[in-house]
């Protein structure tokens, strides 16, 4: 089963895809929200295009599949390929990091390169996507609670990651990591789907998820032992070699440049990146 | 104005102390609810004890004084004199990590040292409450944007803090940081306030406000820059010398412990530690 959020006339809804396109499931307003209710399964599978209320595919505009989860947890240096290409042993622990719901934005949206720094850069990522609330999962147990998966390119702003120990202030700035377009149940997910970034056409990262240290079921159980995961909870599951700072020269994303995340098996993200427009200074509300 | 989110039979709401008592702010579920109206202060000053609604001090449960912020940043080592004691620098940035809401408690509620660490260390704090959303914002005018000040215990677990270079996972922890006991308005802020932890009632942290390298309207500053803040998110500025990890020998909290967190001009948390229950593995919903 393949889910999305589609934006409405009348807002957005959580949708199942269809032979021939989105079939909204009523009652909720985006992906998110239908997880959290314990029967999300049947009631996506149930939903039905009644009185034409399908949306055929090239008409539909997808949203953040989850636009506002309770947490955003990311797993730094996690494929065994690159961290060994880059001379390091393999680690004993997960780094995490956070994000928050603001530090998402649409699959095919615009990412700004703020006025505050010019080193942006692409991390293509398998997403987790939480399915049921849990605390101390057993790793043998994992697995049931992963709804699905779906692609994030955590795009990060170099300079300001590298200002302190702390990568935080690199990695939360508003609408800069797109996550969808579409989230595909643990089910249908490829065994060792390819993740790519390409940056207008040109290869950039080239990975599998094979390659991953820590793997979806044990994030969860990990993390699970620190917070109670929730429905729609979302874990980024880290970058693979490739990146523009590890590039030399360093490369990074240009205004009029088109970002492309590629997961085998799920789809892409396509993002055209875009300038500063630097008018909201002590803009408040 | 102080301000706290009160038990009552209904459920909770956002409270003004009074003369004698709380007195409750209708239609507003906790002091984040209240925040969220633009109108906050009047409708906080404005508030009546009709009908016997005031809830006497003595008789009154506080909760979690924002308890769903949508974004929780804490800065780290941010007292002068305590870095220096330590030999380093001045930080030109300040160090950001996250929190989540989940990971606040109560102002008197129980702590429990989990089965899965057993170094468990007190940090307090200043938390800045934010009163109004912006984005950018100009230091100079960073003030208006802060409703108030309260107090945080930046409960840490330091085996997991230090396993990896992000210090999020010892950080984030459910319900390992008391929040509270009320927001004080900026306006009634003392100048210099002494900030203060005692366990079982010894001094461990003894320091003032103003020695802090980075005030609170910087951080407003720095930390709009790179996302839009929220009424009622929650900035923890950081901690001062003393904390258990740096005591010779080490020095954690055990059961049965009382930790208080003092800052001078708004109250005290105290919270009891508590040994781990160990019984939720696998609890799921």
């Amino acid at each position: 089963m393949r889910l999305a959020t589609i934006r409405t006339a009348s807002g957005s809804t959580a949708a199942r895809r269809g032979e021939t396109g989105w079939i909204p499931i009523a009652g909720f307003s985006d992906v998110g929200e239908l997880l959290a209710d314990p029967d999300w399964r049947a009631r996506a599978a149930g939903a039905t295009a009644e009185r034409g209320s399908e949306v055929p595919f090239d008409a539909a505009e997808l949203e953040t599949v989850v636009p506002r989860p309770a947490k955003i947890l990311c797993c730094g240096l996690n494929y065994a390929s690159h961290i060994r290409e880059m001379g390091r042993e393999l680690p004993s622990h997960p780094t995490l990091f956070a994000k928050f719901a603001q530090t998402l934005t649409g699959p095919f949206a615009d990412i700004e390169i703020p006025a505050e720094d010019s080193a942006i850069d692409w991390e293509a990522e398998l997403a987790i996507v939480v399915g049921r609330a849990g605390r101390r999962i057993p790793l043998e147990e994992a697995g049931a609670y992963i709804a699905g998966y779906t692609i994030a390119n955590d795009v990060s702003m170099r300079t300001w990651q590298f200002r302190t120990i702390e990568w935080l202030q690199g990695k939360i700035w508003d609408a800069s990591t797109p996550l969808g377009p579409e989230l595909v149940t643990a089910d249908e997910m490829p065994a060792d789907a390819r993740i790519q970034t390409l940056v207008d056409g040109e290869v950039m990262q080239d990975a599998t998820l094979g390659d991953l240290v820590h793997g979806p079921e044990f994030l969860i159980s990990y993390i699970s032992t620190i917070t109670e995961l929730l429905p729609g909870d979302v874990i980024l599951t880290g970058t693979t070699g490739g990146v523009g700072r590890a590039r030399d020269p360093e490369r990074y994303l240009r205004p009029g440049e088109v970002l492309e995340t590629r997961i085998e098996g799920i789809g892409a993200l396509v993002n055209r990146v875009v300038g500063s427009e630097g008018s909201d200074r002590g803009r408040s509300s």
